[in-house]
C-alpha cells in the first residue's frame, strides 16, 4: 500500500479547487470564502497504533489530537475558534478512560481559546480514532506553502528530532508564532514540520514552483530527546533533526533580517538554518563541504 | 460498555456552552456565530462492521459517509457549503478502492452543492473508518430540536423502517425539506431520525422540555423493505418502522394546519403522524386503542 503522503495527494488531486474555496487540499488547512471573512479548517485522525502507543494515556491522544490539528491552523496564522469531535472507540472501553480522552481534548482546546461544540462517539472491533475538525479565522493574510522566493532565508520556532520519545504527544502548538509572522510582509511561505524537516521543506519549495534550498548544518536546532536517541553521535542526531518528524514547529521562508523586532521568536527561531536557492535540489553544508541531501522519508513513529 | 446515544450524551455533558456557541452539542448539528452570520457544523463517523457491512462497496460508503452528515444539516435547515474528508484506511487497501470511496464522497457532496476542501488518509491495522465533517450556513432560522408544544401535530418527511436492507447506504438527505421547513414559522421543533422514530421523537419532547407524544399507528409510513422484512405481517412492520433507525427522514413538530402551500413536502408529510401532549409519555393510538410506547432502543444495523 502507497504512504500516506501518497493517499493524501491522491485525495488532493480528486477533489479540484473552486471560486471561494481560496487555498485547497494540499496546505496545512483549507481557507473558505465563509460570511465576511476567509474561515481555516482542518481535520487530521490520529490512530492507536500508528499515531500513538496503544498503552499511550488517553488524556494525551485527546491532546494530540487536538494539537496536530491547531498546528496545523498555526502554519496557516489562524486563530482557532470551533473544534469537533469524532472518536471511535473499542467495543470494551470503560466510561473512565473516554472522560480522560474529553480532558485532554478540553485541556488543549482551552489553552488555544477554541471551543468544542460537537461531536459524535461510536464504538468498533477496531482501535481507537480520534479526528478532530478544527475552524478558525485569519486576523490577517493567510499563510500558505507556495511563496518562497529564491534567497530567501528558512527558518524553524523550535527544536527538531526524536519526537516519539514524548514531544509527540506534549507538543504546544506554536499558535502564537503564526499569527505573528502571518503579520510579516517578510515572510513569504510556511509549513507545519510534520513528515519531518526535509520532507517538509521539499513540499514547500515544490508548492513555490520548483525551488531548491541548502541547509546549515550547523544552524539546525537538534531537539535533546534526538541527541539521546543518537547516543550522543553528532551526525545520527543531526539526522534525527532532518528526517524523525512529529516536530510541529513552524517551517518558513523570509526575506533577509525582514521580521520586525519583538514578538514570540526566540533568538534562535531569527537566526537562519539556510536558504532558498533558484535551482531543485537540497543540499545540506556542513564544515567547509557541500552534500546532497535525500528527501528523507517519514511514516508515524510507531 | 454504554450504548453509543450514552456515549455521545456524555460528551454533550462534558462540553458546556459558550456565548457565540448557538446551539451546542447534543442537536443534530451545532450552530455558531462566525464572521458575519451563523453557521451549521457537524461531525459523524461511519466505522466497517458497524455503520455497514465490510462487504459494502466504498463508492456507496463514500456516498452514505456524506450524506450522513448532510442530513443533520437538512433538520438545522442549513445549507451545506464545505466539506472535509478523513479517512482511516485497512493497510492493505488498493489505490482504486480509494477511489471509489472518494467517487461516492463526490457524487453526494456535489449533488448537494457542497464542496471537499480539505482531507487526510492514514492507514492502520483496524476496520475502515470514514469522518466526514460538514460545514454550512443558515438561509434563514436554525430548526432545532427544542420548541415542540402541547397541541402540535406531527410529521416526517419520508418512509421509515428496513433501512437495513439498502436505504442506509442509498438515501437522499432532505436538504429542500428543512430548508423549506425552517421558513415556515408553524414549524417548531425538527430532527433527523437516526435511531428510530420513537427514540428520536422522545429525544425531541425531552428537549422541548418534557412533553409527550401520541402516535397514530394508521398514519405511520411504513418503507416497502420493513413490510418485505416483516413477512407482510403488519403489526411486525409497523415496530420496524417506530425502531429500526437510519431513516435519515424529518421528523417535526408543528402548529395543525399551519404550513403553506407548495414547497418540496409530498401530500403524505403534510399529513400528521400523531400529535404533541402536555403530559410526558408516549401512546401509539391503533383502532379505537391507546397503548403505551417503550422508547424502542435501536443501535447500528449490524
Amino acid at each position: 500500500m502507497a504512504a500516506e503522503r501518497d493517499l493524501t495527494a491522491a485525495l488532493q488531486a480528486f477533489f479540484p479547487g473552486h471560486r471561494d474555496l481560496l487555498v485547497g487540499i494540499g496546505d496545512d488547512a483549507a481557507i473558505v470564502r465563509q460570511g465576511r471573512g476567509p474561515v481555516a479548517m482542518c481535520c487530521d485522525p490520529v490512530v492507536a497504533g500508528v499515531h500513538f502507543d496503544a498503552r499511550t494515556g488517553w488524556r494525551r491522544v485527546g491532546r494530540k489530537a487536538v494539537n496536530r490539528n491547531l498546528s496545523d491552523l498555526a502554519a496557516m496564522g489562524a486563530v482557532p475558534d470551533w473544534l469537533l469531535l469524532s472518536v471511535v472507540v473499542p467495543r470494551d472501553t470503560a466510561p473512565a478512560r473516554l472522560r480522560q480522552l474529553f480532558t485532554g481534548v478540553r485541556d488543549a482546546a482551552s489553552l488555544a481559546g477554541a471551543r468544542v461544540v460537537g461531536g459524535d462517539v461510536a464504538a468498533s472491533s477496531g482501535p481507537l480514532v480520534v479526528t478532530v475538525s478544527a475552524y478558525g479565522h485569519l486576523p490577517g493574510r493567510a499563510l500558505t506553502r507556495s511563496g518562497a522566493k529564491a534567497g530567501d532565508t528558512l527558518h524553524c520556532s523550535g527544536t527538531l528530532g526524536g519526537s516519539r520519545t514524548g514531544h509527540h504527544l506534549t507538543f504546544r502548538p506554536h499558535l502564537a508564532e503564526g499569527h505573528w509572522l502571518a503579520r510579516q510582509r517578510a515572510v513569504h511561505a510556511a509549513i507545519d514540520v510534520s513528515d519531518g524537516l526535509v520532507l517538509d521543506l521539499a513540499t514547500m519549495l515544490d508548492a513555490s514552483g520548483g525551488l531548491g534550498a541548502e541547509l546549515d548544518a550547523a544552524a539546525i536546532p537538534v531537539r535533546a530527546a534526538a541527541r539521546r536517541l543518537a547516543g550522543g553521535d553528532r551526525e545520527r542526531a543531526l539526522h534525527r533533526a532532518l528526517g524523525d518528524g512529529e516536530d510541529h514547529v513552524l517551517l518558513w521562508a523570509q526575506a533577509p533580517r525582514g521580521l520586525a523586532a519583538g514578538g514570540p521568536l526566540s533568538a534562535r527561531a531569527r537566526r537562519p538554518i539556510g536558504r532558498v536557492l533558484a535551482e531543485p535540489g537540497l543540499w545540506l553544508r556542513a564544515g567547509g563541504r557541500r552534500r546532497r541531501l535525500r528527501p528523507l522519508g517519514y511514516e508515524h513513529a510507531l
